[in-house]
């Protein structure tokens, strides 16, 4: 890298599960894209000096703030990386837009349509670029898949069969945490993960979701407090249980722009499905499946071939040819769960470096706020369920 | 076999797809199972002469009527078996029942929930035993998964993911048949195929569904009318077309009576899924997935085992203590589809013997089409659906 | 099915495992297949009297004899089926020839190269047409493989890796039966399972194997001595033991007349694999996998679709134009281990009806027979063996 | 990561695909793990000047030596990293040992078995520690294999089945590339893909190869010219062609020191295989199978399970329990090809650190060489082979 490509300041908000995965990717985009800026890892913030302090000499930053509103006026900060829960993402963001700077934004966008809409507006008003974090678009396999739909090969969208299953929770003496209280994470599975596959079905398929049928449950209502934090959970050692305010689950119907039929499921009790972004679209004449826990595969039907040789092909995404992949290594020799968010590092870097508005931008994911919130409602209405009639 | 056990004669009507199924289980039973009566392939009925004369020759039928009538009032019949469309169910079940013959019906039990109650009471009424096909239950994959989760080995079932998917009309040139005349057929994918994984997620689980919320649709409305029939769907060669009158796909969200979600799909629109009857369900400490494409196989994860050594064990289910196999081949030389038609027969041949009430009853496929009226109610009615909100 | 067609007198001997797979061929064959002759079950043979009445009566033979002898001599039947262990191949299937009678023999075809020699040399001089059951030839995903390779669309085979794993004696208390006796079944693993994939191997690429290496190893050497027998290997609960004489695996490496590389292996050593035959084959452009464990299923790679699109195909074979697959059941309504046996009869009983000779002929027999040998020697050879050179 | 961790001062030579691997796991260690030494980045060496700027900038070395000599005798550099083709390895690794480095020396350990028993007596005589980077060991689903097996949760080993399959130079138009040349790379798959699986077959099992009948073969012996380098293999644009002067292919039977048995195959031309290395391993009470295309994934089948309830249990292997993963993702994020490169790092610097010998040792890398060695000389050796008899 010369001195001539032109520096890139970031400063992230937050350092667990995501300000990790965050900084790997500014760390590594450099040393295997030829990017036209240069990132630059100036400071990370968090509530607790000690915490942050270890966490910025862990995870390569060269400083660190106690407070985010600091982080967000220095000058050395070209881009806002926010990795906190949702609760705190429009006040964040919208204090960095106004700024004028960049912003990466974790998914859900915001913990309300209210949120998201002012921060699409901040976004419209600010000189900065705004982008949101789904970053299982940026699996290469995913990728194909979107091209695939793009260019037709799969004409007609007919079914789109999406699902985020889980098992983390399962265990109803799994501890509470902040992803299990409403205040700061908005919802349960329908935010954390079900907005991704909200997001990947409209991302590959093109379209939106126009409406919804929808039920929300929760499981196990009362749970351990958890006293030490880690991974993506934490752990408990004592006896006071707290309650949970999110959904366990939740399961929709959908209806996608283009006339076709969706159905969506986001749990965290599906025992022995780790993280299973499953995602299945038939066509008028052809089909696609995806399973995250076979990532770097991509499934596809082309129902133009003589039926007697058609079949579903198991592409291996990793050849040159496939999104991100030449940078990487020789063919097989498969990415993992990290890697996505090095391409959207390089994606953004690139885009601002090109005055280009990356996707997904807020106003995406203001669409994915707004699918959450109709299925909130719809779960909400006594009207959406028609009983079984009983032994008459 | 000796002449000490006492003969069943046997009449079936209808002699297509189902017809075929039915007489190679009649056929087969007593070759591999020790019964405790002897079926006698006596009679089979159809309205064209010459028809109903060759299939009898082929199948293995003594006989043949042009009439069901004449089939149901011979003395040498004491089971008639029903392979005709749905339209036809309740008045040769009710003549049949009332006339003290047993009876195997091929499902959907009737095509309204009306006629499936009348089907009821005369069952309820007759000297004579009453079973519907739903045949899957007697896969021996399916009855393993049936053990586990009665042994209490899932715990409370959480969810349930049913699907059954096909793809023989994704093509729009598909011809128009029997099957998507709404008259003959009662609905499309939802009672044909759809009342298959709704019986199977009730079956398995043991519990049933107790509301639904729905969508129907039928992609592609008009088609050209077939000039030939054979297999599943015939041939079209003329320029003609007519109406698709039932629907092309169901999708609906259930509710469990046990409180867990279930989510259900059926569709002939799915491109390069060519059976693909799909039962995943999570319960509270174990999981269980399913897939026809893979029949001999069932997936179980036991989540009391040691997390680091979990995992969803591929049960290959051809051992000598799974069910009906002993009778069969040695482990590991898998069956094919028509032995669940072979099971059935053996099922309801021992139960008729033994006086029993066998299962599914015609309760049971009453409580099947109870919940399909439910979904048609649903799809019908405007405020299942909230839409999601446009750009404001 | 008209009396205009010509009867085929059918006599088995044996009624164990093959024979019961056999008459299922034989009493299903007319009923899904159009055949030019109609085969009539005239006759089983077996030594015990009370035992080959009752299997006469379970399988549907007319009548039973107890010497295979007059089963031969007798003039009701056509065509002699021969499902008796290995050593009594070679005098059953000459003296039915020798009597003009047609003969299908179970494989291997004898014990020994020079029995099989004299075997095809009876073909050759009979009027019966004469055919070995290499009945996995006869899966119609094995058939479309064949197809595929035949067709040139795998170009110039490469290599064949080829595996026929089971378990059943992994278990070291799993009693001897007559397959575990050199004296019957004239070798282990490799005369019974072996040979079937040397066959496929063959088959498939249509080339021969022309030079091997091999190890054949017994692991447990030592067993109880079964009591009983049932399925494939009855059962023991006594404490006499006797020795195992035959080998429970071989590996060999193979060389194909084309030039390409094999690797073969036979075991019943393999935990967890149940009859898992499995081929794959790759070639100048392309490959192909199967695993009998799903059987309805072969997959392909075709080298010449554009690298980031191509991917091994799943292809269900169970489309109408798939070999044998329109007779019976709508696309993914799999067939199982059985059908191939009535494949056999099918193609048997039409190229007897042609008076041509169908394949796998006794001279295709006796060319696996020879790799069998080769084996043998090869295995009892040290010379074949480099040692590793120890620590200096 | 405190100033009180002792520095490590990295010097590596080579920087091609290896290189690029290597440095991603020296940068990316002390992100992710706590380590009792700092690895630093001092150097990195390669012929072409510009070159090697180029890429210690890109991968981000302190500075760049065009002579490894100069490298190995810097007082900065404590451990050599050897990254360069196998002809090199010997001179590099004893010169580093006998300057007192530690070594890190890329698979194979040399080209030749006197050259490894000489780099062997040189890490014997050094106050350095010797490492060889057969990197595929610590895939976590490799280690927990290991553990299983160690474990005596599969008992005796039985079979091991043991395939390392590509298909980049199946096409004969692949270009000639440094991989290709007898001098470089001392043999081809043999030496490239087989030492690999030749290693984690003894690792996996704790045994060692004792005796192998081989056969190499070169399917193409003749490509274009490589005009430039890239990825893997480079392109070619021109006319010129040039011989292959290794194996395309090796396949092998081997005798494990504990009396099972095992088949080796290692291609470059399996079509649609890009980096499959399978291993399977049956033993006297339980399987195991992996496949690196599915790298986060190991199978396991326990055969002390009841039979109906047994079965291949697919454990995702992404627990916190399993080897290294604790310090990466939460369940079910899986891990890419690199990361084994970052645990090699940190196994390697902590056995360092606590002086001691890291597992593999130029010793155990000794032993592949021999396996290797043996494998030559068996296919050349006539022997080795048994002809198949023709017809007579």
């Amino acid at each position: 890298m010369t001195e001539a490509v032109p520096r890139l300041g970031i400063g992230m908000v937050g350092y667990a599960f995501m300000g990790v995965a965050h900084s790997q990717a500014w760390r590594n985009a450099p040393r295997f894209f030829d990017l036209p800026m240069r990132p630059d890892m100036a400071v990370v913030a968090g509530r607790d000096e000690a915490a942050v302090n270890a966490a910025a000499s862990k995870l390569g930053w060269s400083s660190a703030e106690t407070d985010w509103k600091a982080l967000v006026s220095r000058d050395d900060v070209d881009l806002v990386d926010i990795c906190t829960p949702g609760d705190t993402h429009a006040e964040i963001a919208i204090a960095a837009l106004e700024a004028g700077k960049h912003v990466l934004c974790e998914k859900p966008l915001a913990n309300s349509v209210q949120e998201a809409e002012a921060m699409v507006r901040a976004a419209q008003a600010s000189t900065g670029t705004a982008m949101v974090g789904f970053t299982y678009r940026r699996v290469p396999a995913v990728q194909l898949a979107r091209t695939l739909v793009a260019d037709g090969r799969i004409g007609t969208v007919r079914h789109v069969r999406a699902q985020y299953l889980q098992d983390w929770i399962a265990d109803p003496q799994a501890p509470l945490s902040w992803r299990l209280d409403k205040q700061k994470a908005g919802s349960g599975a329908l935010g954390d993960i079900g907005a991704h596959v909200v997001d990947l079905a409209q991302f590959v398929t093109g379209e939106s979701v126009t409406g919804v049928s929808a039920v929300l449950e929760t499981f196990v209502k009362e749970r351990p407090v958890a006293d030490s934090f880690g991974g993506l959970h934490g752990t408990s050692s004592g006896t006071e249980t707290g309650p949970v305010t999110v959904d366990d689950a939740a399961i929709f119907l959908g209806r996608m722009s283009g006339g076709g039929l969706a159905t969506f499921e986001a749990t965290r009790f599906a025992w022995g499905r780790k993280n299973a972004i499953r995602l299945e679209i038939n066509g008028s004449h052809g089909s696609l499946a995806f399973d995250f826990e076979d990532m770097n595969v991509l499934h596809y039907f082309d129902a133009t071939q003589p039926a007697p040789e058609a079949g579903f092909r198991r592409i291996v995404v990793t050849e040159p040819e496939h999104a991100y992949v030449a940078n990487w290594w020789p063919a097989g020799h498969g990415l993992g769960y990290e890697h996505a968010f090095t391409h959207q590092a390089v994606d953004l870097i690139t885009a601002i470096a090109e005055h280009r508005q990356p996707e997904p931008s807020f106003a995406d994911g203001l669409v994915v706020q707004r699918v959450l919130a109709a299925v909130e409602q719809s779960a909400a209405n006594d009207s959406t369920w028609t009983l079984v009639q009983k032994e008459s």
